[in-house]
């Protein structure tokens, strides 16, 4: 890796790597958001092995450890899917302790999830950035090789980044990528790959009203490395952004900020339009489309639907109220 | 094809056939459903590009068609997944000219997904076999190769069959596999080319309540070609059963006949629980699993998730109903 950052060759050499593990998962056209002015494709990261993308710069990661730091284990911090990646990827390739610190506020799903392939789960700290905190100072101490999800490692960012390569190969014609942000890594790795590949391609980061971390960093001229949230239905995108989504921000277009009304339509839409289990964080792209509408630019638009892992009392809560509205 | 029959080859065949335009869809081992005595695997054709098996059966039949055939255009009758998958094929091969005959009872979601795809739909019939009967007629005169979807083609059964061969490649140990049964064609299919591959294996027909037409055909030892239905939530699973399916029933094994209470909540656990879309005719082997529990044998089990096409308003009563049950 070149002075911590990445570039497209990374990625592609990720994707190499990652291939025989992960899904090449479906890119779409959506009935519902297509009309005769432009065209919405759906990359369906919902659907991977474990219902995210995450998997993707995990597995990157744990492929590149040496035999030493296998058999040592791994470790690392998440609000869930990083952590149910970690833990998948870890499993699969016979590593046999992982050990996941998940903020205490974590919905039981997701931590049970997490058991189910393996993982040792560890509840540490209020929010995300409590965990992240102290979690760091716990593996700095055990011997673990952190497997970090967010903040500063080239490896996990090129692993996310090989979204990018898929969506232009599954159609060179997409010339805009709508992306959740949370700590930045999709973003920056769909950003760095997809622009090095074509270079007039947008990619918009989203990110709910509830946390504005990225906006509010690049308005600030400021790196907002933690950050507070109002109450959200994306807790997969809440807290600050990483060090080297930061340091590459100039590979990004202006981002996007969406209501939280419109990201729990969205995830409602998503079941009952498209019908695929999007969770609230990976419905963000979709909730920018019904919010802005035309305004968003482009003919040939891909939304990243980053995850599925959506939280069942929510979604209930959710369906339930449109019947509401019906009646 | 040999007197109308179709083998294990023939099955094969069609696998190299649809190759490129199908997805290898993910066989998935379900957490909620896996036990220390048993595991349970999902096999998600729900998420193929039409969101059905049908698609193999149709695609595997218009690759067949001559040149002239494909110039003269084609025509299906089908309940709704069979005709989006023979609009979405036709399009697909550049077949410009696609009637597809529904009943008149189809949900909208449907008839619009077959418009979407460059179906010229004709809603005939007050049910299945009405349409079916009528429509057939129709097709005869006009010139257009019809492409059946349930009753006798063994192109088409071949085509359904390649389900099996991709659960055997992904998961060897698979011993038992419950499959929805309507017309019969995937139960065939799966059966033929599973047990031609596997002997000891079992497949598991399963029907709703509201339609019984198999198990009533099996135990009569006539063949019900039509049949009554009382009201369901299983629109594709209604009507009579394909004379092939009848003449090959002997690679069967006995069939299970489901609550429509059983669908209901199985299409809603597969949301809440496993995060998948499945309509409630493609919920029926999830609904065994949780009506009969570990009176259905095997100790690795597949249920073939056969479609994703829901009706909207249906899920959102099934899911607001278990808002109130929790209240």
């Amino acid at each position: 890796m070149k002075g911590g950052r990445f570039n497209l060759s990374d990625v592609e050499e990720a994707r190499r790597r990652i291939r025989d593990y992960v899904y090449k998962t479906p890119l779409e056209k959506s009935i519902w958001l297509s009309g005769k002015e432009r065209s919405v494709f759906l990359k369906l990261e919902c659907q991977q092995p474990v219902k995210a993308f995450k998997i993707r710069g995990a597995l990157n990661k744990l492929l590149l450890l040496s035999e030493r730091q296998k058999s040592a284990g791994v470790a690392a911090v998440s609000s869930g899917n990083h952590g149910i990646s970690v833990a998948y990827g870890a499993q699969l390739l016979g590593i046999r302790n992982a050990k996941i610190i998940v903020p205490e506020t974590t919905p039981q799903s997701k931590v049970d999830k997490i058991r189910f392939y393996g993982g040792d789960v560890t509840l540490l700290g209020g929010n995300f950035d409590e965990a992240h905190e102290k979690g760091m100072a716990y593996i700095k101490e055990s011997g673990l090789t952190c497997v970090d999800g967010w903040d500063d490692d080239p490896d996990v960012y090129a692993g996310q980044g090989t979204v990018a390569l898929e969506i232009l190969e599954q159609n060179p014609d997409i010339d805009t990528i709508l992306v959740p942000v949370g700590g930045g890594g999709l973003c920056t790795g769909i950003a760095v790959a997809g622009k090095s590949q074509k270079p007039g391609l947008r990619v918009i980061p989203v990110c709910s009203e509830a946390c504005t971390a990225w906006p509010d960093s690049v308005r600030d001229g400021r790196h907002y490395h933690e950050y507070p949230s109002a109450p959200s239905v994306c807790d997969a995108l809440v807290g600050g952004i990483g060090c080297l989504s930061w340091s590459m921000r100039e590979w990004l277009d202006e981002s996007l900020t969406v209501k939280e009304s419109f990201i729990r339509t969205a995830t409602a839409q998503a079941v009952l339009k498209e019908k695929i289990v999007a969770e609230a964080a990976g419905a963000v792209p979709l909730a920018a489309l019904l919010q802005y509408g035309d305004a968003i630019p482009g003919r040939n638009i891909a939304l990243v639907i980053s995850g599925g892992n959506v939280d069942t009392d929510l979604l209930i809560d959710i369906i339930s109220s449109m019947k509401s509205h019906k009646e």
